[in-house]
């Protein structure tokens, strides 16, 4: 069975979307810990993020690296963290999240839940930034 | 005036090696949140992470790559969790984490002190693993 991320990929079901290319796609979190929270995953389903290979696990790094500037312009922030935690979603991600306090990468702590438009409006303003 | 990691990469100061090439340096943290938490840097001594030139950044995830699988080995885990904070030593590391639970990877959790002896076992133990 497809992962919620290869139903978003295939355009099953919809995201707020931030950037795409023919091998990954980039949308925001809809349960951030903070407004601004950015996925990025490989198109490719694969569960573990170590087990890319190796060109796609570095291509997916600058992808990401491509979006994090525009973040930070939406996102007053001091810079954008990264993560790859792995153990809900079955196909690799990679969080960036606009940080101020360390806190704000806490994974352990109550998600948010922005509404749709919300969401929307976050989504835009990041891409305005988009080079 | 050098970053700790710098002086780390220059011998000035010691670390319980994992792994080092001509660009990047692998080491135990010696605050781990759990045993066998890793830090992987680039050598050239550069803040923020997205501000690696695109090729190094690729590079040094498939550096963190090929150690990943010896830490997994090493200490019975899900996975090895990536993260990038960088609101402290201003000098780009990416942490790789032995990964149990979502708690795992919770920077604002009071860190592990183990002693030198414990850092210097668990070190072989994860390079014994290295292919």
């Amino acid at each position: 069975m497809s992962t919620i991320f290869t139903k978003i990929v295939n355009k099953e079901i919809p995201c707020h979307l931030i950037k795409e290319d023919d091998r990954f796609l980039a949308f925001l979190d809809v349960m951030p810990l903070v407004e601004g929270h950015v996925l990025v995953i490989p198109k490719q389903e694969i569960d573990y993020i170590f087990d890319l290979e190796p060109e796609l696990l570095g291509d997916l790094m600058r992808f990401a690296q491509t979006i994090a500037p525009a973040i930070k312009k939406a996102i007053p922030c001091k810079r954008v963290g990264v993560a790859v935690i792995g153990l809900e979603v079955p196909h690799a991600h990679v969080h960036l999240v606009p940080m101020n306090r360390m806190l704000d990468i806490n994974f352990s702590q109550e998600k948010m839940k922005p509404s749709a438009e919300s969401l929307a409006k976050t989504a835009e303003l990041i891409r305005s930034f988009l080079l």
